[in-house]
């Protein structure tokens, strides 16, 4: 890990230092732009229109995913800790990968602003939903490499997705969540571990656990809105793109409790789906947040995309495991996989049926930014092109992740052994639990000893 | 709770489907309507004004009042879990009723945007306070029922209080904390439970359940500045509403450490005062937030509340329990019903005192929008309707929680055994223990028995 | 305690009455003022521009530090509880102190914004920083005391830093980090305990108390670009100290991951290395944020910063402890004191290395205010009056640290024996906990208590 470290800093300075540079709204001579551009105020600085966006998004990845892992009973600092390793080594990458896929300058630097930031963090999450397939079961080296190659992944499919195809995606259902999922698993499924249950007594959760990983489904729900919405238009694009996923999220929450109880034996419910089924409206409109889905069609996504997340939790992830060899530690399939598919159908539907009756003549263009390149696409065609782009997302990831796990399965990296998954002490110094020392010096194990010893000496005198 | 989340799943998307629109800044013709009235930027959409403290105010209903909720030592999961199924049950619901009160169109749509999402939260609110009372005693069903119908009484009230009366009460002393305290309380009034110290051993905390609460705590009174000013007048009323805020909720803190240890033996500090007295301050702040309150003004109600809010935890709550069998088990008539009505009493006489002099002439005139058809109401006459709508508030509380209490009693609802109160394996798959497991393989305890066993066959042999 | 804080609230009332009133912009008289300035919309209240940043540095404040300081096994309502108190004391100290020094009007009021909000958050985190090295081992009343007169050196030293060497210091490097570091090492230093390893057993973590820290570390090191970003200027600078600060933090991250495994053995990672160097970053671009310190500077800021400041937690603080008689708990030496001297001195050669054709000529001006009373400085110059500020910020620590101590060392303040330092039973009511219930209850306790009746009854019967 050290040298992987060190070696990956070293290198992004010197890329950095001959690539990024500030961008004209982040230089100090945003003044002399201002003047030029004859913009009147300093609030038109694009930061003033994305930071609150931004800082919930940064939120999602740093709390929000590296939270949510941290429900196993033993593995919460390999969660959070991981997580956040990967993350902020990803963004460093993503900055340079979507810059020159994106953001090159005439004068072939990188120009970046707070949109870069955040698209920064959206790459990033990509590899932290990977993760969550291989959570446990993978040393901190071999997630180095899941993000080197999934950041590269991500911005080269982006770039067909966005650029070329130029479908929509504000809130990444296809770019990010299927491809993050679909990359993940199949990482997982070259990884498979016949020998896992070695460690089934640490693939729980204990009651505080549970807990803890509730920060992390609550923070992503609460901000998921901003997800969704935060490179969305200006104006009533962000606007529209919270109110749509508030409501998706809102749906999902209701739904995700009715199945949960059904599921159960004695209709008790299953934190496994209170902490991750609730999320999946938010994945699912992903794609379409910005699009005059209408509000009760954001109700509807919400609640289709949260049944089939529930239902997988219960039986699709076992079957899974059992015939497809693919083990799926967080249950990514369920909430990211299929809510992300989802996600891209339903975009390339309300994409394919928008009309101008609906949108305004100009509210159409604005959309869709049916401008230049694109001046003459129409609304049906654009349909083609967001299903097309969720091809290319489940191709990406599925090959992405073949290649990528063949080079994990490499004995070079480090993994734990079958009986070490899903515990800390493998790349933790670990603290001597409380419990223990209660134990050891518990009055009443004390007094216990003490009558023990005593009897055992009485017993001795008694016996001879 | 199956069919019953299912069945408001459906009925929302029907609902929905009729009435819930758009309005014409998150519509795609934001354009034309920017156009059309001369507005020249993207910022002047609302979204700019209240999305940052729309998120804080995300941020209080589902963790703050989730994790407040979490202090019980095995009540964790329903603290969090039910205040998330609520809330996200009420946000919906809270849409089409304030919808049909406040914001009809003349197409008899209901068109929604930032500011509806913050008073669909603030709607909730009154309901989560509600919850706060009955803790570990209903059944997630009956939370369903409360929140159904407290969302409906609450936007009845807030049309009588803000509308008819036109009163201010932008943080909700009156129109939140008072109406979902009493409300509340009366529903725990009538469900007593004679017998509930038969569950007396898990209504206390653990060290960590404490910790976990502390993290409710803190984000409600982080973001109380944002709850108080999220759908004040833009500019200097959301500015003044964040400083008297956060002034009168540094003051409480100060006071509830002080009392705290002056009312314990040995002048302890008890976690129960800390995580809640705190926020006294905030809730009194509520109604006179965006007036001229002064600084010190803001100090002083922070001080008087937070005083009689504490002492409320130490004398009031286990008299109520005793004599007027009300069992009340975060203590919200301490935290809601009291500051809250303090709270409507300072905004009335704030409100009546209010004078040219102080405000300027406009600066009246758009604080208490003394406009259209209240154009010629004075300070002195506002103080009046402020009280009134206090009175309002208290009696929908009461009368409202009796009904709804009685329908509550019926006993179709499936609530706990007095036995099984505060105890999450009720609704819930529970995780066995760590310390359970830990115990069982503990060496020492395999020690133990070891030694018993031998000691066992010795003394069978030398009896015999 | 009581005595302390009661007087103290009252205090502040009087003295908040006296002198502080609402600015032009918080006051209802600001539609005159923006007519008599010609200020076209109520956006351009400072409230826009800074209101979201400021929330973020209040959760760093609060749940930041907060939790931040709960990862000691016995000492999290110490931690969160107390950091709490004399943040919410601190700042209402603080808007008074940094007003008479920096905002008193000609009318002889201070008059409060957002930007005194922010400013007096920034001055708390100086005594908060300084809390971090005397955790566990002093009274809340010592702890008023050192945020009392913390508060007003902070006031005096920043007013010289500040205004009279006109340095800039956005994020605090000097200002608030160096200064708090000392001043709490100072004080650390005069309460050396020469016995303190009779609470050894309580100085370290549990599993649960490392995950709760990292709530803290993570909300610091999400929202630190806001933090250095929060009071710098509109436009071009906010948004380039936010580049900046993402991007030293991105890189400690990486770093602290790679030093943290080579020191220990086996290559593990420890948790106080994460939970802490992964923030030098921040800590060390609080000066020179809003410079031209480019994209691939900011990198080498983190990396460097952190690496110094994981070396310092491995071979410092034992040392400094064994040494130089400082016991310094949560290792604000290699937080805050390297990390922030090596801040200053970036913030000196980056100014001094400014230069017109980087800034550009109004940028340059308008970066380092070069404007009426130091119109004629050049970048060289103020390059020297950074480095004259550090020194100041250092000597203030230095001196004033050894005052307070000294008054903190009086036998007046009921600090803790040894033997209970890092205990929360001194101070707080803690619950009985759910281990020794549980032990005591446990079927498995129960049955070893039964059998050794029986033996005993057995032996006593076999013996007579």
């Amino acid at each position: 890990l050290q040298n992987f470290s060190s070696g990956k800093s070293i290198a992004m300075i010197i890329l950095f230092g001959v690539f990024v540079r500030y961008n004209e709204e982040s230089d100090t001579r945003w003044i002399e732009h201002r003047r030029r551009k004859n913009i009147s105020t300093n609030l038109e600085n694009d930061f003033y229109y994305r930071y609150p966006s931004f800082q919930d998004v940064h939120v999602m990845i740093f709390v929000g995913f590296g939270f949510l892992m941290t429900f196993l009973k033993r593995y919460s600092f390999g969660g959070v800790g991981f997580n956040f390793l990967i993350a902020a080594f990803g963004i460093q990458w993503a900055l340079l990968m979507q810059g020159w896929f994106h953001y090159l300058d005439d004068d072939g630097k990188i120009k970046i602003g707070v949109e870069n930031l955040i698209n920064a963090d959206f790459c990033v999450a990509g590899c932290l939903i990977a993760y969550g397939a291989c959570l446990g079961k993978v040393s901190p080296v071999q997630l180095m490499v899941l993000t080197l190659f999934g950041v590269t992944l991500f911005a080269v499919e982006e770039y067909i997705i966005l650029e070329l195809l130029h479908a929509k995606d504000p809130g990444g259902s296809m770019v990010i969540h299927t491809f993050g999922a679909y990359y993940g698993l199949t990482i997982s499924w070259v990884l498979y571990r016949p020998m896992l249950s070695q460690s089934k007594h640490l693939q729980g959760s204990v009651y505080h656990s549970d807990v803890f990983a509730m920060i992390g489904t609550l923070f992503l729900w609460m901000y998921w809105p901003s997800f969704n919405s935060a490179i969305a238009d200006h104006g009533d694009g962000q606007h529209r793109a919270v109110i749509n996923t508030y409501l998706a999220l809102a749906a999902s929450v209701l739904t995700t409790f009715a199945i949960s109880s059904i599921s159960q034996k004695h209709g008790k419910l299953d934190m496994v789906h209170i902490q991750n089924a609730t999320l999946a409206g938010g994945v699912a409109m992903g794609t379409a947040s910005e699009f005059m889905i209408t509000p009760y069609g954001s109700l509807i996504v919400g609640f289709c995309s949260s049944i089939i997340s529930t239902f997988g939790y219960i039986f699709l992830t076992p079957f899974m495991e059992k015939t497809l060899k693919i083990q799926d530690t967080c249950g990514i399939h369920n909430l990211h996989a299929m809510p992300g598919v989802i996600g891209g159908i339903v975009g390339a539907i309300t994409a394919a049926s928008a009309s101008e009756s609906v949108y305004g003549q100009e509210g159409l263009i604005n959309t869709f930014d049916f401008k230049e390149a694109v001046a003459n696409r129409t609304a049906n065609i654009q349909g083609g092109y967001q299903a097309a782009g969720l091809f290319v997302a489940i191709a990406f990831g599925l090959v992405g992740g073949a290649l990528v796990g063949g080079i994990l399965k490499l004995p070079i990296w480090g993994d734990p052994a079958d009986a070490n998954c899903f515990d800390d002490e493998v790349y933790w110094e670990v603290p001597e639990d409380e419990d223990e020392n209660m134990l050891s010096s518990h009055p009443n194990m004390n007094h216990a000893r003490g009558i023990l010893k005593s009897l055992d000496i009485k017993l001795k005198s008694s016996c001879s």
